[in-house]
């Protein structure tokens, strides 16, 4: 089963404590259809300008996404410059050229709309919701926003909200959309928006799933080279995206091993500039990560359920 | 199995964005050892002035905590002033008096002096290494520390940290004591020093336990009612020490046991000011919240690996 992503293609040129990267293959669709593809078929809707390469056209087309839904306008293509002081996930935009994506208007081939997984990626939510008004049925929508859009465009995120299922944001997106500090609170205020599901990217603090009745955390895999934090959240967003869609379903158990697939694929991505990580990333590497997440997280619950019962008369006579 | 714990105990008066408490038990002795007498006997060394109510020695005792080891000298007991300015784990000190604790001479009692669980509290590293020198021959040692140390008392810090098996930090003072701010690399810079075992307080982004082959990580237990974050770390140490000691080992998996049920104890400590919810706290619930903990953490990492390798050709294919 396909995924629909509608999202940017856009040169980026960032700076981080290791180094740097000038106009480099960026853009939240770039991130989301190159992560999902690692577990299908992906159709992506965008925009490009006129001095966009080929061979990044090319590259996706290899890994079985369908550009036919990447509209070529006159003009330039999307350009950010931002900069990481430190390796936390919090980027600074030091410059935003829109170009191309100022007149975009998104116009989905017959065979995306047929599409039953939909990815939002963080864009302007009347872009993101005039993509959705053209998909017949989806089974599952997911959004990514940010506080730019929450701050500036809150009534029309509100309207596209109403059609999400699933909503990606990190902890201070959470805090800001719903005006709740704490990360339970603010996820049970976003939910009645809408989305049933939230998700909360917390970088190196890993991201926690909250559904109706499921809640679910993992921390973030330790990572010793981390280069550029740009496209994580895109990362995560895909492969989810892509996983269910393989999966063919959404149940609480495919969700939270989607999330955890979501961390690893962003650990990759992390590790090198741009999109570098993904087009050498092979299947080995991936399951050695995912080994090593279950190995990280592990542990037997039986013996300290035995401690605490054995202990029994020291809380019977303390309470005394 | 005892446990021997040396740390302050305290009047602490502390605001957070959820109320007040003045002169309440407080310091890191009564928390690791109401802690850690969950699990088994406990023997504190301590220090008190002639205004320590009697009370708070009774419940110690109460709780299985022998408090033979507690000198009371003239003068008035230690008192800390702090204030969150948020529900995160750093507090801001306003006022601190050492009163008796500027004479503590610790003498530990002959029947504390074969314990072979030892838990340093956060004091000064000079009084952690005099007890340590009065204990025969520990199996381990656990040590616990704070940045007023690594700046001010570096030298006999690392005097004692060459003794202790298991440093307890949070990241602010694992980066700071090691020089590195990746806590992957700080771990292994701080197990140069001399621990074999680092743990990592990472507050409402969970712990992490680095050792030599064994890595462990948990998030924190997503809270509802967080209300004074104090003890939370005294809470979380003497949980660990006292399961340890209940198991007797401390090999891999009853160290990951012991940090999880940390984080349990912990995510209780802090839903009250002062020790208050320790008091009241009872088997059935740390039962319950060991569940939770279980359950938010679990995943089946099966479905994603042959997820993974049924797609196979995409990456085949997007390498060439």
């Amino acid at each position: 089963m396909s995924i629909l992503v509608v999202g940017t293609l856009a040169f980026d040129s960032v700076t981080t404590p290791f180094g740097e990267r000038q106009d480099a293959l960026g853009g939240s669709g770039s991130f989301l259809s190159a992560a999902g593809a690692f577990f299908g078929p992906v159709q992506l809707s965008s925009v490009i300008g006129e001095d966009f390469p080929a061979e990044h056209l090319e590259f996706l087309r290899r890994r079985q996404v369908d550009v036919s839904g990447v509209q070529q306008l006159p003009g330039k293509t999307f350009r950010w410059r931002g900069h990481y002081p430190s390796d936390t996930n919090d980027a600074q935009t030091l410059e935003t050229q829109l170009n191309v994506l100022k007149s975009f208007e998104p116009h989905l081939p017959a065979s995306y709309r047929r599409a039953e997984w939909v990815v939002l990626g963080n864009v302007d939510p009347e872009l993101q919701l005039r993509v959705l008004e053209q998909v017949e049925r989806p089974q599952l929508v997911a959004c990514d926003t940010m506080n730019y859009w929450i701050r500036r465009s809150n009534a029309q995120l509100r309207a596209t909200l109403r059609r999400v299922d699933l909503l990606l944001v990190n902890e201070t997106e959470a805090r800001e959309l719903s005006g709740e500090h704490n990360l339970l609170r603010a996820a049970a205020v976003i939910r009645k928006m809408g989305p049933r599901l939230v998700v909360i990217k917390r970088g190196e603090s890993g991201a926690m799933l909250i559904g109706d009745t499921d809640t679910f955390a993992i921390p973030a895999l330790p990572l010793l080279n981390l280069r550029d934090p740009t496209g994580a959240g895109d990362t995560f967003a895909g492969t989810m995206m892509g996983y269910l869609a393989a999966q063919g379903r959404a149940d609480p158990p495919t969700l939270r091993q989607a999330v955890a697939l979501g961390a690893v694929m962003a650990s990759f991505v992390v590790e090198d500039f741009s999109l570098d990580r993904l087009r050498t990333l092979g299947q080995g590497e991936i399951l050695q990560r995912l080994g090593h997440l279950a190995d990280l997280v592990g542990f037997d619950v039986n013996p300290m359920r035995r401690a605490v019962v054995r202990q029994g008369p020291v809380s019977a006579v303390s309470s005394l």
